[in-house]
């Protein structure tokens, strides 16, 4: 059985790594290469030259079209050659390479995993909160050497958050935590709430009031096939946050052992100040880079060739409730396509 | 069959090597985290969390308890999961990690490869010639990529020196070199005699007479699992050794392919002259790092997944009769236990 | 089926890489040590010490000999152990290495891939021309991580110049180009001829006449097992060429999937001037190290563990039709050599 869902929309890259110089990118266990036309639609097909194999992104743009580095031949953004330089300038008939479906939306630029005529556009995602005029999001990429689920466990269980990145989002009252998992429509939600908490070390440095007490909600929002999105807030009395902020975390599946990690963080406020991207991007680096990375990715050796810790655990706990439920909807519905 | 002997003591870490960090360390094919308790007694356990499968080792001691450092569950020196902070803070039944036998002593920490109950103190090799009051030991120790019984097979055999660290130990007399090999006791002695000689390089910078000549007498004591032991020393008439070095040299495996290598030189004499000090560790470097390792992973490179160079060598020699005889006691202790 | 016809000739080095230093290398699966003796004949042994598998690379000549830096037995060029060091000196029986076919000529070390008595010197290729009086050669060598052919496809498919080598060698009229594959003798000779041609940029910046126009001729001629030379010259009218280059390019296995790739460029003008000597070199790394190189190592990673494009290809060309026949010719020397 497939270790991933192929009906559906996968991310294969923010926006703006694609452009006029050919991206390499392996995803699904498919080699891409990815660019923009003169118009500035993307496309995505096979990066396998079918002459001799060499790598079309080691190539370049000539028009809408790119160009083989090792004979010239050109593929449009169907993946049908469509020039030959050479002789009498014949295209072999099946001179082609895969072409895959994609789409351009909310900054993010969508794969749909199975055969192109199945794609349904109206099934991508809607986080539109990327594009609202009054935010702004600061974005990043890591690869990383696990299985893309465990990195889901990772950011649909917040329990982890008091332990890897206590430094960050660490408090006293944790012990009293009250956790909340819900499922409805294929999405899991999860709500880990502090009470009567002070502000957690990354948040005192950028408050108003430091010293305020008040609920610590973390929130985490799953929905098929990799995405989460989360709210980090501090709630003071019943009133307005006194701080809040709004993530966006995408896994696509490179193989079954390595994933492409897409995350942002959207906020509403000080859009223009550049030190708040700062902030924000040295919490990515300390928080994805020097934290989750190497533990994901050392649990991920430890396990070997198995990717479900739900069975090998011999300590399951119930802050995996929200990962457990989440890893058991994807399994259903990959179980059902596969018939 | 295993390729190693499971009920013997093998040495996991010099003393110093353990402290208030966590040390993750692969020994005998396991993955395990060694650190100290609060009163210092060292504590060996499984490096993998039951919960999601986290190193151990990349988290942190609470007292006497290291705590995970992915959600937090902490375990105490038996493995036991003692703490879970989460929910309820019910610890699941079989929240546990292996924990494996160890003891210090003179200066090492050990570690029994069999089952705990079958854990026999008194069988730790005594090497208490390591803490002796009027002696001084330089030690290390190095990762290797070679079987360690290859390693096993140097040390046993001391013809190698006189090509291997010719620099050093590298006399003009030694096609007249004597080799004694005795057996008694699961234990082999081999010792090279050297006549009419000169102080070897190694041996004439450091000697009060550097154009004696003398008898240069090299002795490996081997004894299971993969323990040697040796002395070099150069006699001049029938009197005192003009020098003499007193070697430890124990091997421990990590994996078939790869072990930890530990090694020490005892003295007696100019105990707190540190110049001493750096010309032993300068030895070591040059001899072991430079010489032995190089020569020994090329040759376990070589020889691919085979490890046993007594089938497959078809030019045995007679100086390779020390470790023969060791490598055909512990064959038979291994057959033994595997019943 | 071997992946190598065993009964012929091929490179093991440039003469000038084989000296009184051990040289290690691996050629046609053969772990082999090269070096020379006093007299300044090369030789090629096994590499293996059969005592306890130390590499002969690793220790040092002794007159004709070379010593295993482990316990110092010598072997002599027929790979014979000539010399135990140890007790009673005898010399084991069975000692010995493999000794190989080689001969030096024309500035090249030749190795038989078959039985040494099958060898016939006459059948080395005549590349004489490497050492003529008025000539001078600069070369070099590569080891490459590819199946030798796709190094030899590269070689005898001149079309790719238009696009791997663009900047050299790219050409307005490219379009218009000739091309002329003929087989004769187990030999293949491609001609690709551009004509009414402004000179490539490689040419413009040697040129007396940079804005002639004329001919531009490519030329490969492929021989067993896998040589091929080329020309490359500028024809202005019917005169003497304005430009000619003349190079060698020899692949030999190391691996199903490593080789090593000998190349040179013969030259018959300003022989002494050391800043030609420089262009070519520049010329080679730019040609063969930057952009040859790492198209064809990529192809090859993409053709996972397949070797022959020919039949995955579903985009050939009829300027495949020089490597196809190659391919071809090689593929049924092979298939008789297995019987």
């Amino acid at each position: 059985m497939s270790y991933y869902l192929k009906n559906t929309w996968y991310v294969a890259a923010w926006s703006e790594e694609v452009g006029r110089e050919p991206l390499r990118r392996k995803l699904l266990d498919h080699e891409l290469v990815l660019y923009r036309k003169e118009d500035g639609q993307p496309v995505a097909i096979g990066n396998m030259c079918p002459h001799r194999f060499a790598p079309l992104s080691m190539g370049k743009l000539i028009g809408d079209c790119i160009e083989c580095p090792y004979h010239g031949l050109r593929f449009d953004e169907t993946g049908q050659c469509v020039a030959n330089p050479h002789g009498n300038k014949a295209i072999p008939p099946k001179a082609r390479v895969p072409s895959f479906c994609i789409e351009e939306r909310n900054g993010l630029i969508w794969i749909w995993g199975g055969d192109r005529g199945a794609a349904d556009l109206d099934a991508i995602p809607d986080l539109s909160y990327l594009e609202e005029p009054a935010t702004r999001t600061v974005s990043g990429s890591l690869h990383v050497e696990a299985n893309y689920q465990l990195y889901i466990d990772n950011l649909v269980d917040l329990s982890h958050a008091q332990f890897a990145h206590a430094d960050q989002l660490g408090v006293e009252n944790f012990g009293n935590a009250e956790l909340e998992v819900t499922e409805a429509d294929e999405k899991v939600c999860v709500v880990l709430a502090i009470p009567d908490s002070e502000l957690p070390p990354a948040m005192r440095a950028m408050a108003e009031e430091p010293e305020a007490r008040g609920s610590f909600i973390l929130e985490a929002n799953w929905q098929l096939p990799s995405i989460v999105t989360n709210h980090i807030q501090f709630l003071k009395d019943s009133d307005e946050p006194v701080f809040k902020s709004f993530g966006t975390h995408i896994l696509t599946p490179e193989t079954k052992h390595t994933a492409h990690y897409f995350y942002g963080l959207t906020r509403r406020h000080r859009l223009d100040d550049p030190s708040v991207d700062d902030a924000v991007r040295a919490w990515h680096l300390r928080g994805f880079s020097e934290q989750d990375k190497p533990i994901i990715e050392a649990a991920a050796r430890m396990m070997g060739d198995e990717t479900d810790p739900v069975g090998m655990s011999t300590a399951p706990l119930p802050t995996d409730g929200g990962n457990v439920r989440a890893r058991r909807i994807l399994k259903q519905r990959i179980a059902e396509e596969a018939g």
